[in-house]
């Protein structure tokens, strides 16, 4: 799968899980709207610290964004 | 840890389990030696992308590059 579209599908996920909007996520992680919409739908390229600091927004370890998950 | 130094630790660590050099690598995978030397030393900020060819280049899943090992 396209490393974009994989952490796109795994951020959209996990941050569902928590129950945040990508509204909500915004204004507490210093992304954009934008941003975020345009990342879960593949469109975004990010660092590897950019990485870090999405990962951070969602309290997971940033490897968590690139596993490859059953569901 | 710093993202950089962490996926220039594990890139070094994978490639020596491999036994591979960096020039050896760098014949087989298409990133020039120098670009691996400064990976390894936490210079370089790859994105997903790239972080997917390199994983390749090691036959490892773009994940285990993140992972913070205990060794």
């Amino acid at each position: 799968m396209d490393m974009r579209r994989l952490v796109g599908l795994n951020f959209s996920r996990i941050r569902k899980a928590r129950g945040l909007t990508q509204e909500g996520l915004s204004e507490i992680s210093g992304f954009t709207q934008q941003y975020i919409s345009d990342l879960e739908r593949g469109r975004r390229n990010p660092t590897v610290v950019t990485l870090f600091h999405l990962a951070s927004a969602l309290d997971v370890e940033p490897y968590e964004l690139l596993v490859e998950s059953e569901s």
